[in-house]
């Protein structure tokens, strides 16, 4: 039997109901899929079940209604209940529930992810979803400006993770009052007792330390936690919420209640018979609970001022044009990113910036001053710069977030979820390389081009001068998915003139002759070195094509192998990456995977760990200069 | 004119001048330069000269003596300042400090690293060194059980970070009252004011709330920092200690003083000149404070109960014997790593393992119930986990750390600064690959190879069967710089005899014949699709190498190329992994490098994004099953 009842009617003793309901098809999904995680669902059963009937704002059959109030699951491992929820809302049948969780080719995946309409971002990854929140509820309060709520169901296990108090330092600091965490305290990690087991009070102080307002509850008293989420709901204070509730791993089924080892196990039928028996049997109700009302951006808020005293780069008006660079002139290709960003954001107000407190180095700051409202300092914490732009591709805007090339690798987790999680998320990493120079191995991205090549469907652009620059920053508006650009410290000089097209999966041949004997890939850095070396090749009378590979990924296949055919096979690359899956990587398996023979490819690369010194000294010293690579040519010219 | 003076004569007046004597010397290094960070190193100097002379128990002779204290600068930016420590203790002299600072091919480096043999860690990466100090501070309490004190020099930027959260909780949750935070509260980040500013009851509130006892004290006050350090180096109580210091960027200099845009840059010569006679002139004061006492190990301290209820693996006495498996017997390796864990415990009491909550999957918690006294648990913090190994390895503990698989991409940043570092890690990631099947893409990792090729001297192993991991368990604790295992979640036959070797850089033919046309490579789950694909070939007269790249970095590029000679070129390549980076980029960069001509390579990998489903399920869909290894062979033979 299937009874539908409406908002205003709903009842704790049906919520009651709703609870139980929501707990057995948790038992049925999992025991009929043979996988999944009953007892962390059951736990938090009471939560959903007041948050969906009476407090989460939500039109079910326009799940991308701006005025919506989101719904994210940072235990994503709890799914069973998630999509209880969603079959309780009416959107999800009885047959999917139990038919399709888990299973290949179907949508109730084992960790949601946005398949599912009702989903905004992907989770399993413990500690991202509520970082993700902060993201959706930035946009909520200072740029869509709309009264929804960011409920981010948290288990207990992941707020050891760092990433969740970057997520609550943000949230404090930018006056999330959109934001409640449903804190699901259950005592009961993977392999046993968490690390403050249900010392409420302890989580209490930290969370309160960090700027939130905790409202702690016994989370399986209805009432209780309806009074909570009413004034959690109540967004017109300056601080994030958390319902802190304590809870009971399996609570509902005697037989597994507060119990070690049922993390993570499907019950056997037999189990499962007897704890829906235990909670009443199966149930069908269809509820709804409130609906958003129709609102209108409010008033730009007050941010919490982050601009730096000075600025890097130029004061001027934003102009819409993209920046030009005078071929020969000296740019590094960071600033080329800040001066594109800001021309890209007078074109579209979807344009925002985030950066991790190095805005004068990457030159956001140009971004930032030019559009205060569009731009959030994330100051030094990684893992949530890339989670709010995550959240903010969410809400629909074009997220350009940057830091140094090499602290990208703190958020890798966060990139390769936001690559499950479908999101466009626009990365630009500076000073990569050994060319950055006196500050030595820690700050070099040598590992960047092979992370983010290995990203499900990115895009990885390393552009060489000013003008492609701005053309990538551009086209990565345009780009779906990760795509990263990589920048350099140092200046070098212009390549193209001002208007020329570098499409993405393109290349450049800077140089070339009827006579080529080798060709030389480079990008970056190793772009100008490569030219160099063609020069002094030339000198000897060697003929060299010069290759812009400004495209990683994808990577020009059709022009490299139409290069290896023209040049007797014989390619050097060299690239300011440690040898593995970077640039000559790409090279070598794009030219293989198209069946090219004959190949004599040397790749040139920073194999050894390096120290500091001046870039000029670095890259010889990692025998990726122009004399280095003259001397590959050479040898195979020769050879 | 140098002075010397012992420690027990050093009064405030003779530290004053000390602490003069270290800002004038960042100053001169960094003006040196042309690079550096002096203002950053300024507002701690008072911090590191009240330490260094009256409360660093440090044998400047014998930086490697088991009871020296350690100190770590987590701020690593502020390398004048620890250099020009150095000088003040006598061990680096002024021709180094004025003439090897951030030069190429000196050890000054930019930010510090252990080539010197007074450093335990690279910093540079934000966030890391107060991690690695509780990983030191960890060894200290419950292995070494000696008195030495961890001082752990934090900026005020850094607490942004996750990680540092992760740390204090680490070091509450296991009463490190050996551990000393020296937060150097300046107000000022790189690119402007810090998110907290100079507001120390809420830096305060933050870290008591997570467990620590914080001093708070004006960080110029000689007086009142030599009375907190006294406290702090009392490790009687059990809590880590913060030493929160008001300070003031550019302290010493008016002319920079609390002044914004002086972030890491070195003043011109005419403001360093002013800045040292404002500071009284160059000092050459050669001061050391007190020597530690020689201690013998105390008793094992009582450490909080962290084991698991239940054991997924066995009970029985732990042997010294390397596990045995019977070939076709069906083993996860994942288990076979728990195994051989255990093994290796019991030869080699050094071995010390961690794992991130997840010690039933991954079957680190054999280990555990094993030996407790040497297990550490992490709880869900990643960059935690490698963090504690790192500084377990800096006290020279044969450290293994185990999570998931897609999980140490939460740690790659700690992963590479630890190749920077120079320690000897090891990591195992359990349940890679789509293979692991329901759990979906969250779970899955698909990225790790590449990430782990990709670091500076690693070694990255993935075996097929219980006699090669436990092998590789063994050789991964010979291994120096980091080694990575990967482990399969589901079990396959054993295919090796035990005492059958396993040289890393090997790799083993398990199938050839005097006529094969073509090689088949994998590892791992792939290596048993291969093994079928060849049986499917055969049925068809098609004879088919295969084998097992167990490992993938260093890779065994002769018999590759062996394979390729006698095979016409033909190589297929399958590994449950993206196609970027991995396996098959392992194969065809080893096989080009080589020179190797005509070939015909195929690379299968996991190229689409995967949902859930069975193991079976999803490698049919990735292609990467027997049936598309067979296919793609045939393609290879009849093409």
């Amino acid at each position: 039997m299937t009874t539908t009842h409406s908002a205003s009617t709903i009842g704790l003793d049906t919520v009651a109901e709703l609870a139980a309901q929501l707990r057995v098809d948790s038992i049925r999904s999992s025991t009929s899929a043979g996988s999944g995680h009953p007892t962390s669902s059951m736990s938090a059963a009471d939560l959903l079940a007041v948050l969906m009937t009476r407090h989460l704002r939500y039109d079910w059959d326009q799940p991308r209604l701006p005025v919506n109030d989101h719904l994210i699951f940072s235990k994503g491992h709890a799914s069973p209940l998630l999509y209880s929820v969603f079959k309780a809302a009416g959107v999800v049948s009885e047959d999917e529930l139990m038919n399709g969780y888990r299973r290949f080719g179907q949508r109730l995946e084992g960790h949601p992810t946005p398949i599912l309409p009702w989903v905004d971002v992907a989770t399993g990854s413990l500690g991202q979803g509520l970082p993700d929140g902060v993201g959706v509820a930035l946009a909520g309060k200072y740029l869509d400006r709309l009264p929804y709520r960011v409920w981010v169901l948290c288990g207990d296990s992941e707020l050891a993770e760092g990433s969740i108090w970057e997520a609550f330092d943000k949230a404090s600091y930018y006056r999330l009052s959109n934001l409640v965490v449903l804190a699901d305290i259950n005592r009961l990690g993977q392999r046993g007792p968490t690390d403050l087991g249900w010392d409420l009070p302890d989580y209490a102080r930290r969370m309160e330390a960090f700027g939130a307002r905790v409202l702690s509850v016994d989370g399986h008293d209805l009432d209780a936690v309806d009074k909570a989420m009413t004034l959690a709901g109540e967004t017109a204070g300056d601080q994030p919420t958390v319902i802190l509730a304590k809870t009971i791993k399996g609570k509902g089924f005697s037989e597994v209640e507060n119990k070690n080892g049922w993390h993570g196990k499907p019950f056997p039928q037999d189990m499962a018979d007897r704890a829906i028996a235990e909670l009443g049997g199966v149930r069908n109700l269809v509820l709804r609970g409130p609906k958003p009302e129709s609102a209108a951006p409010g008033p730009v808020p007050d941010k919490p001022t982050t601009l730096p005293q000075e600025q890097s780069g130029d004061a001027s008006r934003p102009s819409a044009d993209r920046p030009e660079y005078k071929v020969g002139d000296k740019i590094a290709t960071r600033k080329a990113y800040g001066d594109a960003l800001v021309a890209l954001g007078a074109r579209d107000p979807k344009v925002v910036a985030l950066d991790g407190e190095v805005s004068n180095s990457t030159y956001a700051d140009e971004f930032a001053h030019a559009y205060p409202d569009r731009y959030f300092e994330m100051f030094i914490a990684e893992q949530q710069l890339v989670a709010a732009a995550t959240g903010l591709a969410v809400r629909g805007y074009t997220a350009f977030a940057s830091t140094f090339a090499a602290f990208f690798t703190r958020a890798y987790d966060f990139i390769r979820m936001g690559a499950i999680s479908g999101v466009d998320l626009r990365l630009s990493g500076s000073h990569a390389g050994v060319e950055i120079g006196a500050d030595g191995p820690s700050q070099m991205a040598l590992e960047d081009l092979a992370m983010m090549r290995a990203v499900h469907g990115s895009t990885v652009l390393y552009p060489s001068d000013g003008t492609s620059t701005a053309a990538l920053v551009d086209a990565m508006a345009q780009t779906p998915g990760i795509s990263y650009l990589r920048t350099t410290r140092g200046g070098f000089p212009g390549l193209y003139p001002a208007g020329e097209k570098f499409p993405i999966g393109g290349s450049k041949v800077v140089r070339s002759s009827g006579s080529d004997q080798v060709t030389l890939v480079g990008a970056g850095v190793t772009l100008h070195e490569a030219l160099r070396a063609a020069d002094i090749l030339q000198g000897e009378g060697i003929a060299a094509r010069v290759i812009d590979l400004y495209s990683i990924k994808p990577v020009d296949t059709e022009t490299l192998a139409a290069a290896a055919a023209a040049t007797g096979g014989r390619i050097v690359t060299a690239e300011d990456h440690h040898p593995e899956g970077g640039l000559g990587s790409a090279v070598a398996d794009a030219l293989l995977g198209a069946g090219q023979q004959g190949l004599h490819l040397t790749c040139l690369a920073v194999s050894g760990m390096p120290g500091s010194g001046t870039g000029d000294e670095l890259l010889a010293w990692a025998e990726i200069d122009a004399d280095h690579i003259a001397a590959a040519a050479r040898k195979l010219v020769g050879g």
